[in-house]
């Protein structure tokens, strides 16, 4: 994602792997498409996209009176902020941009694209933290395991779970890389899998359900995913699949980790029950690549995410520390004091 | 699968819910080629088809001298017992075929066929022997969660693990039923969501991660799945993503059931350790329905099967009884001694 010349700049994920499509839009009900319909997606990557949507909003709206330019901005930061329910950096990203436009000088669509810009910068230098971080956790010459996709694509840098996996590919700590296809939307099959090859890792495609396999005949060292939102108590929001993972890998004895910004930790939820889930459309698991797969008229539960608790989680890696439980003492201390994580200085 | 005028007439269950292909054929190694490629599919039904291709291979050799006709047929027999190495089903039934074509008189093709339909009559009563005694397990009112296919398709009658459903059903017993699609080849969304479409049950479709929200959230009852293969310690092999079930349900709480027919039970393999596991190819998980989903250039683990522990089996439903842990000492009693499963008279 990218701000070119007035407008947003991204690759439509949708069509990857098989088209290196971008679409340049300086059109903010575009971007708020975009994030709907994940041609834009993962947990930063959207909080990135949403800010720089409602920078355009402000240049659209720049010749307005200034209520009516106000008026109109908030009106279209309160339509990104309802594309997707559950990462909670969507709600930090628009929360500071809000509060940008509340205190803008005489120039609000040059602020908004002043703090869309520091997000983006902040988050590439999350991703580098959380990486050096994460590294340290991997055990040497071990197998990784990760869900959905945590990379550059679904982030800025490299990533979240996906940059502490590179990190340990060039530090000659990580052997293989099992990469989960991660249905509906094939995220791991589709971006996961091109990332991995792109830089040279060694790595293995499987289906979410071949985990179990994988996890119980020993060898995985590690599993780690990234987070769309982290509660105060720790149960963590993540691609739906993630629940199922962590529960083999407490049976199975391997650690799992959890790599995410700070933005996506939610200390005003208390708990996982509170996290709202999404659901999506039944079409995205009766139909693969535009064709129906499942029995006409079958009816479909698809949520998006699901939560795993905290107690299956043995660490959370963020760009301010590795937290350990319990976390609900954990993420206060390293986001200092529970308005952290929204706002928060870094 | 029918016998149909000295042919073998299936449904071509790679095809649907699509289309509802039949095809029939005199030549075994079609029958061979049918099995291998999944279109005639489940550990019962595979059993038959094979028994009837060797059938198919008597009657082909029925003009030629006594010893080419037995030895053609033996390579056969031989074919047919390579198309696929999990599912013990295919052993016995071949197990059966050979001991009758050693015994045959004057005409061995009849002999071999009436082998063949007899075995076919044999899992049919099984069918429904396997629902008669898995319904009484099943608790009022609740919601069941199955993986893969176990219904008509993939066995004679109407199954083993749906069968059960089926009836429970009917018995007003079930509420509703979550069907996993079960990737790689989605035999849950393609068949399991069309029979039970066909049988106006209330049904819902979950990609396979989505079991852990589904069974951590409550309501369901029992999880109920088939078998390829059941260690004499009932340790079981069965679809990919079967154990992910099995611990997912043991967390949760949740009954976990296998239905199978005595067929299904290897006593000589004494633990799931010793059950070879196939892997399939991987264009079955990177390409979906023709069209290539993943990147291009990622290697795949494709095993088609996992094996479940027999500690997070609560119970092992057959035609001949309920089978409960210790199953190593309660599948004997069942089967009537070591050698039972193979070659027994039901």
């Amino acid at each position: 994602m990218e701000w070119r010349g007035g407008k947003v700049r991204y690759l439509d994920q949708t069509l990857l792997p098989a088209v290196e499509s971008y679409v340049e839009t300086s059109d903010y009900r575009a971007v708020a498409e975009a994030i709907r319909a994940l041609r834009v997606r993962g947990a930063p990557a959207i909080g990135i996209a949403a800010a720089m949507g409602a920078a355009l909003a402000a240049y659209e709206s720049r010749n307005l009176p200034p209520a009516a330019r106000s008026a109109a901005t908030e009106a279209a930061i309160d339509l990104l902020l309802a594309t997707r329910p559950t990462a909670v950096n969507l709600h930090h990203a628009l929360a500071r941009v809000r509060a940008r436009l509340a205190a803008a000088g005489s120039d609000p669509a040059q602020d908004l694209l002043d703090e869309a810009l520091a997000l983006e910068r902040e988050e590439e230098t999350a991703s580098g933290r959380i990486a050096a971080f994460g590294v340290g956790l991997l055990p040497r010459g071990a197998d990784v395991l990760t869900h959905c996709n945590t990379g550059a694509l679904a982030t800025a840098g490299e990533g979240t779970a996906l940059a502490v996996i590179l990190a340990g590919w060039r530090n000659g700590i990580v052997r293989t890389v099992y990469a989960t296809e991660t249905r509906p939307l094939l995220q791991g099959a589709r971006l996961t899998a091109w990332e991995l090859l792109r830089a040279g890792v060694d790595a293995t495609l499987i289906t979410d359900g071949t985990a179990a396999t994988v996890l119980s005949r020993g060898g995985v060292g590690a599993v780690i995913v990234g987070a769309d939102r982290i509660a105060a108590n720790g149960d963590t929001a993540n691609k739906v699949g993630t629940l199922m993972l962590a529960v083999l890998a407490a049976r199975c004895g391997v650690p799992f980790y959890v790599a995410a910004p700070c933005s996506t930790v939610d200390l005003r939820t208390p708990a996982g029950a509170m996290i709202p889930v999404e659901e999506r459309d039944a079409s995205e698991v009766t139909h693969i690549a535009g064709k129906r797969v499942a029995a006409e008229g079958i009816r479909v539960f698809a949520p998006a995410f699901d939560v795993t608790p905290a107690e299956l989680i043995t660490a959370i890696v963020t760009d301010l520390g590795v937290a350990r439980p319990p976390f609900g003492e954990s993420l206060v201390a390293l986001l200092g004091g529970p308005s952290g994580g929204v706002g928060r200085a870094r």
